[in-house]
């Protein structure tokens, strides 16, 4: 039995696990990956301390720092289902093994948004990505399209440009929804084209992505687009679905949390950014993360 | 006219800093010192990515990321005064100037609580200090008293006994409130000796402090001890007392805040160990200021 069970593995889990280890807390930490969306950040200036990081440097910096503490990990795996049995006993189910535990932080973060149409899923990673920093250099003179017309399509766009011959930026309403900084930096840019009021209705390809079928709404006809390959940045939603109600949820099937982090369940706190606080960044769910796991260990107390 | 302005110069504030000024908000910040607490920090080991950090370093680390961004920054400057005029409107009073803005963020932290007997004003810097990190090694070959039998106080024991001949630790209850794994510590070293029960009552020296008169209570007779150092370890307030009434504080006089960082009045912002926020941490307050930032940023687009 364990008196805590961290569930996730970024910034928030992080500082929830190095918080616990040393109030020594009896912790376990399950997490499928390391680092959730930070990961996947190209660049980070705004991590108090560090004045210009990648997110892959972050992340192995977090991990780091985490196994410098006692505490039981178990990563590559997937929680499942989580059973609440009592205020002082919880079951957490995760790969082929269940875990008992007193408490537990839910710190799951948020994945990104897939592209609900014919061929959305069945190219994934087949030539859709959500991961220019990942991916870009594999697109080398081919021809690309970012969907989502926000920051994070006309980043992803930026970093697009250094490898494919010709970027579009596709945006469903009918226009860009990106700060006017970056919108004049993309204009400027020739092998990049901006299409507004445009919807994907179907993804084509063999093996791999060759092109895509999309409406435009003034027009009301159907017309493809030979790319190669195809980046999402049309936003993400928080990774809650493993919880189903065991907790309250907000519309946004965000979790609620009071100011100690605690849900609707007394002994099932959460942090970061699968939580209802207003503003997703590495820095607030790592401060998070600490006081969650501190709240968890004045929880502790009053059990004995 | 400044859009914010940011008090203080601690974790929340610099958090606050960067995340303002990365989102284009005309911004100054106005402090007396950097750090706040955290620079009389020996070793920091809970802040996620630094597996090991001095306060001192740290807090440069944090300036310097600071000044990378773009904003305005008045240092060696003591705010005395806040005025709202409206909800988009404030005066500032620091120094002899008068700043105005649109919206602030307080971030004043705490002040370490000082000893409230004759001679405890006087001999401040004198022999009485608040910091065995930076005034330890100034009592070699000394005898000091440690006032406060908490964690502070033990920790503050831990770093004098690497100078001082002798150390005392008084605490006021009848036992030692520190966790049992560092009184078990300091119980092995000799030239520790623990007297509980025990109440200051003055402060005797000259240009010095050269020793201390304490009551028993058990006995009621007053004592004196001969030391030539006081380090206190009785804890700390917030530092509202320049708010006054213009925002609502709670019993321990910090600043109540929502999960937005709003006080009371809606453009006045706060964060970090000057509010009511369950725990005071580096990595909380950082968290905390950033959030703070960004809904000033929604708040003051609200007001166009």
């Amino acid at each position: 039995m364990y008196d805590l069970i961290i569930i996730g593995g970024g910034p928030a889990s992080v500082s929830a696990g190095i918080y616990a280890a040393r109030k020594k807390i009896k912790t376990l930490l399950i997490t499928k990956n390391w680092g959730g969306q930070m990961s996947y950040a190209p660049l980070i200036e705004n991590y108090p301390g560090f004045i210009s990081v990648t997110g892959a440097d972050l992340v192995n910096k977090f991990t780091e720092h985490l196994k410098k503490n006692e505490l039981d990990i178990k990563d590559s795996l997937n929680v499942e289902d989580i059973k609440k049995i009592s205020d002082s006993e919880i079951e957490i189910k995760a790969g082929d093994q269940t875990y008992q535990t007193k408490t537990c932080i839910i710190t799951t973060g948020r994945i990104a948004r897939k592209l609900n149409v014919p061929g959305g899923k069945e190219f994934l990673g087949k030539g859709i990505s959500h991961c220019a920093t990942c991916d870009a250099p594999l697109f080398q003179d081919k021809t690309v399209a970012v969907v989502g017309g926000a920051n994070a399509g006309l980043g992803t766009a930026l970093e697009l440009v250094e490898y494919a011959s010709k970027v579009y930026i596709l945006e469903t309403t009918s226009k860009l929804q990106a700060d006017e900084l970056l919108q004049e930096k993309i204009k400027k840019i020739n092998k990049v084209e901006i299409m507004t009021s445009v919807k994907i209705v179907e993804v084509k390809g063999d093996k791999f992505v060759s092109g895509l079928v999309y409406s435009n709404g003034t027009e009301g006809q159907n017309k493809e687009l030979p790319v190669q390959g195809i980046f999402l940045a049309i936003g993400s939603v928080a990774n809650s679905s493993f919880i189903k109600d065991m907790v309250e949820l907000n519309e946004q099937r965000e979790i609620k949390v009071d100011s100690k982090n605690q849900t609707s369940q007394p002994n099932i706190f959460a942090a970061g950014d699968v939580t209802d606080i207003s503003h997703k960044q590495i820095i607030i769910a790592a401060g998070e993360g600490a006081k969650a796991a501190l709240n968890v260990y004045d929880y502790l107390k009053k059990l004995k």
